[in-house]
């Protein structure tokens, strides 16, 4: 274990840390990183004619955080309809970071990438004295034929939404927050809680719901399912019926809710995904994810006029982080 | 002016201090930056055939971040051959950030994606109390039909030189040791020297010696020309030959370097490009350069030993900005 200089990690320290977990390696690379190699190159020639691309960083998730960025990025790829295939990253660590501590980032981000088959084309690392905590920001490439995206949503339309609400935010609370919970919660729960965070990818079910003819998707982030609804809502120019009964909730985080005083529907839920799907197809999109073993529920159905439902200006976790218990 | 409070920023400031500054738009952005869309989608079913693509962050840089991030992105990808095209930035401003300083930085990304007629098409922003300071996060998507990597120098090749030595350092000096430089130099030098930022692009020429046929290409940026030419060599298993008085030094980079008692071969380079050249297209690179108005010599020529030349282990700019003057 060595502490790393301020500036770009050198190129020696990469090549032992770093490039050994570059994911699920795939054909299309045709340059992919390298000492003094500033750039990748992929073979495009033979994807689908539409790109998808989205950048997301994550300023402090702790030791998920890895895992986490790859993630965020493939669930926006996907929710547009599209393979996740190549992913970048920017490492930014505080001084005092080891290689030891880079090693860990770089296993933790391969270990999201191989889970969605995705492989690690580039990036950056350095040490800066300009940040307390690590930063990763990652940038994710995806390639399909035809796109969804959140403004398609219809009069009619069946809203329905996999896995539960607020799965992101409860893993995060558990973490963040463990000590005061333990005071009500068994101990087995918590663990459990954090599992969740396991569950983030919504990948599978994107692309599943979208060849099958969804009309639009989303993964809720901050601002949680009524978040996400009514970004469909505005981004469609339509209204929503909300069937909160009807929202799935692990115990995890219905306990955990329940003692922090939070709103499960305005928690931050990336492993959750919102898809608009027209009348016709929500039994066979419904079956397909099942036999997934993925669960779903119809949450509520678009309508013309827009109504108006609770609106969340600010994600509960952040209400809650800011909060001493 | 109004302080931007923790979090992701809200899609309503975006709207009016982003979303205006977006470069030079392209008819292959089928979907682009907006509120609630998480990804950009682009059709590529008209591009060549090889997607490059770079990433990099800037961590400080003061009031030029946004123009440095796009520039560095850019010529990562240009110096392998490929047209930048499509950019994502990632913005993490410190607490205390307001929505003018978000616009500036919006102003100042767009500034360098005109110039280089590049889309901005997606990214992310928001406000950390885990950075001190604003970083950003750039990446570059551009597209060719060949490509040219660091590893092509073949023996007997010439080394071309764009612009001058130690360009991007010079500025970045003169920008942050003013105080001190203005005690030996005219005013109006250090006024020049800072303007030196607004040759780091390199992507003009290195578009005309990829298309003439170059066997390698490196844009040097930490580490200087000197480091570079060490990249190409050791990625291309060859050495070189360094004919150091041939190398063009603009007189502010002399009379900085020469105060601060900085070698300017190894200071952060870029805005000059490293050409490898086979002999018989040498002529022909340079001067469709000169009939651009880019100034090029040959400063070298690749051997098939390896020699022993002085290898820069930190950039000059490091070791200079770390000392107290």
């Amino acid at each position: 274990m060595r502490f790393l200089p301020d500036g770009k990690v050198d190129g020696s320290i990469l090549a032992k840390r770093v490039f050994p977990y570059l994911g699920s390696l795939q054909d299309e690379i045709l340059v992919g990183p390298n000492v003094g190699i500033d750039a990748a190159v992929i073979d495009i020639s033979k994807l689908s004619g539409m790109m998808v691309v989205s950048q997301d960083p994550i300023t402090g998730a702790g030791k998920n955080a890895g895992f986490h960025v790859v993630n965020v990025c493939a669930n926006d790829v996907a929710s547009m309809g599209a393979k996740p295939m190549f992913f970048l990253s920017t490492i930014i660590m505080p001084k005092g970071a080891t290689d030891d501590d880079l090693e860990e980032i770089s296993k933790d981000i391969e270990r999201a990438a191989k889970e969605i088959g995705v492989s690690i084309v580039g990036g950056h690392t350095e040490v800066s004295g300009k940040v307390s905590d690590l930063i990763l920001s990652g940038t994710m490439i995806g390639f399909s034929d035809r796109y969804v995206s959140t403004s398609g949503a219809r009069e009619g339309d069946d809203i329905l939404l996999t896995k539960g609400a607020g799965i992101e935010g409860t893993a995060i609370l558990a973490e963040t927050k463990s000590e005061y919970l333990s005071k009500y919660l068994d101990l087995n729960l918590i663990e459990k809680a954090k599992g969740l965070l396991n569950k983030i990818s919504v990948v599978k079910e994107a692309l599943i719901a979208s060849s099958l003819g969804a009309n639009a998707m989303h993964d809720p982030t901050e601002g949680g399912v009524l978040g996400g609804l009514h970004e469909i809502a505005d981004a469609s120019n339509k209204g929503f019926e909300f069937y909160e009964d009807k929202v799935h909730l692990y115990s995890e985080t219905k306990s955990i809710c329940n003692i922090l005083g939070i709103n499960p529907f305005g928690l931050i839920s990336s492993g959750a995904l919102l898809v608009i799907s027209p009348k016709e197809k929500t039994n066979s999109i419904i079956e397909s994810l099942l036999k997934e073993k993925i669960e779903v529920s119809i949450i509520g159905k678009v309508t013309k006029e827009k109504r108006s439902h609770e609106r969340i200006s600010q994600d509960e976790l952040w209400r809650i982080l800011d909060t001493k218990l």
